[in-house]
This record gives C-alpha cells, sequence and structure tokens, in this order.
C-alpha cells in the first residue's frame, strides 16, 4: 500500500504481529494511536520499553518481577512449604484471584511441548528441582493447565520431585462451580464421579 | 493486583486503553511483549514514537503523510480536477481498494456531530473551501459514511461547495454487491429503488 507513509505501514505491522490482532485491527489500533497527544503516544512507547527493560525473573520463583524476588515470594505471611507449579503469569494470577492458596509459586514459563519443539530444558525446572532438594517444602501442587502438555508436563514433574519425599498433589478436575451438566463433556464427568467426595 | 510489578501493570493499562481492547486481551497483549526478545520490544516502542513523531498532514489533502505532500497529491497521473471527501484516511483506505478512482481527496478528521461536541470548525473544512475556490476543481464528490451524521456533513458541505460553480455529488446508495436482497434493510431497499438504472 503505497499510500500510506512507511512509518504508519509500520505501526501498523506491529499492532498485527501481536496474538488475536489480525490487519483491520492493527489498523483500527494505528490509526488510534496516531490520535493520541504527542505525549500520550509517547507513554504508550514508554510502557513498552520500560516494562521490557524493567521486568525479569523473580530468582525464587521465576515469576515477573521488577525486583531481585517477587511480591509473593517476599511475604513472610505466605506459607513457604507449598509450593504451586504454574505454566506461565497468567496460571499464577487466576489462582490468586481465587484468594484461597496462600503458598509460592514456581513459574515454568511454558509446558512439555513436542510438537512446539520444549523440551524440560527449555522450562524453569532446574529452578524447581534446587527449591525441593532444599528440604523446607512439604507439598508441590502441579496447576498446569488440563490439557495433553498440561498433564504430561504435571506427570514429568511429579516423577521428578516424588524422591525428595515431597507430597505432589494435582488441581481436582470435575464440574465448573455454576455450569450445568448438560454441558460438561464425558472426559470431565469421568474425572468428576472419578474424584467425587463424600457428603 | 500487587502481584504484579507496576511496570506490567502499567502496560497493560495501556493496551487496555486502545478502542476494542478489554482487560484480559491487555493481558495477553502485555504478557506477549515481555516474552519477545528485548530488541523487538524495543522496535515496537520506537514504531510507535516514530509514527507519531514523522506523520502530519498532507497540506493538500490533510491525509496522513510523512512528507509535506502525501504520495496522491504529489501524483501527477492522478486527476486533479475531483476531490473525493472522506471522514478519515480509513475511508481512503477503503476506496484506494477499489482500484477505481483516480481524482484527489480530501480527508475531513471526523464528521460533524453535535452529540460528540464536533462542529464545522473542527474538521479540515477551512482548507477544503480553499481547495475549491482555487478553481481548477470541477468535481467533488462526498464520500461520507452512509449514517446520519455522514449525511448531515456531506449536505452541508454541498451547500458550501456548490457556490463555486463546482459539480457536487454523492456515493450511490443501494443493494451490496454480492449480498442477498432478503438481507437489506427498508431503506437502502428504497434507495436502492430511488436510484434505479435503465439497463
Amino acid at each position: 500500500m503505497d499510500f500510506f507513509p512507511s512509518a504508519l505501514d509500520n505501526l501498523i505491522d506491529k499492532f498485527a504481529s501481536l496474538p488475536g490482532i489480525g490487519h483491520k485491527t492493527a489498523q483500527r489500533l494505528a490509526f488510534f494511536v496516531m490520535s493520541l497527544p504527542e505525549g500520550e503516544a509517547e507513554s504508550f512507547a514508554l510502557a513498552i520499553t520500560e516494562a521490557r527493560r524493567l521486568l525479569r525473573f523473580c530468582s525464587v520463583c521465576c515469576n515477573l518481577t521488577d525486583s531481585e524476588i517477587c511480591s509473593i515470594c517476599g511475604n513472610p505471611r505466605r506459607d513457604s512449604g507449598v509450593i504451586c507449579v504454574v505454566a506461565d503469569p497468567k496460571g499464577l494470577l487466576a489462582i490468586e484471584r481465587a484468594h484461597e492458596y496462600h503458598g509460592l509459586y514456581h513459574v515454568l514459563h511454558g509446558v512439555i511441548s513436542p510438537i512446539s519443539n520444549i523440551g524440560p530444558d527449555d522450562l524453569t525446572i532446574k529452578e524447581l528441582i534446587a527449591r525441593v532438594s532444599d528440604g523446607d517444602i512439604k507439598e508441590v501442587i502441579m496447576a498446569t493447565n488440563p490439557d495433553t502438555e498440561g498433564e504430561t508436563t504435571a506427570r514429568y514433574l511429579g516423577r521428578l520431585v516424588k524422591p525428595f519425599g515431597v507430597k505432589v498433589t494435582r488441581l481436582a478436575y470435575g464440574i465448573p462451580v455454576g455450569s450445568s451438566l448438560e454441558f460438561a463433556d464425558g472426559v470431565t464427568l469421568m474425572r468428576a464421579l472419578e474424584g467425587r467426595l463424600e457428603l
């Protein structure tokens, strides 16, 4: 398209490279940014640079943080004997939102996925083992996603962690609260039956 | 949410301020940008700054450009006797994509909208009148959107431009090509009947 200047085309391409953003949406976003006062556009650009520059992995749990240790690992009121293993910071966020878990986390930054060429060495498994081998951990909760790759990763980690004499658990499968049996798939129902609890 | 560092929260907020981007999508986009190599995140930020810094309005048609005159106004093969008036650069883009129009444009950067407090003085109407009064223009095509505000703006401009002895036209209303009569609304059908052409 030679009727838009290259700086604009470039910005549209950048937006279009984001996940789930098609060319039309990218165009809309680029025009919106162009319509912002220069200071606001500037501060958008700065937010990207700063976030990318300041953020790093917590040296304990590998969550994103802007200091050496993240606010969860640095919180003395959290139970340091339990580690909840999540695939990414979004998983951590989801569990934090439930306001029910008071232990620590370990962020893998991915799951084992041969199809995407992600093996155990690409995840923060070394760091997890180091934490568990330190000896103060009583339980490791696997909270990867309930899909094939999440499941495989959880089983793989379970085998690695158990020899340290640590209790290894997995989030329960079952019917989502507030949903209807009618819409539950067969595998979920089977798991819900298997995991049934006494009333 | 105190479990994310403020630089990340800030970036999520910036994405969420874009039109049509909710909080969850903003989070996804921010995490994606964080996962980019630092150079790529940097070049995203730079694309915003550069686009906002380099782009300005063409001194003739008010389209976005990075030089004094945009590539359409500067193209000697385009018919400089016809001006197509569009509300914004997206309108221009849509018409260019049809590869059928070879005249020049005029970008209003909005439409008259009392409800959004946009009056004639907020648009590039002065500039349009200046072009028309120069004398070489034979026809002005109104190509604002076919809604109330676009229509009002087109009529308003038509009244301003006609005294200069210029032919003023409006894009035809009718059934979209490839669509079905069944789905056409009554007003469109009425306009299609009114504008019927001899075969």
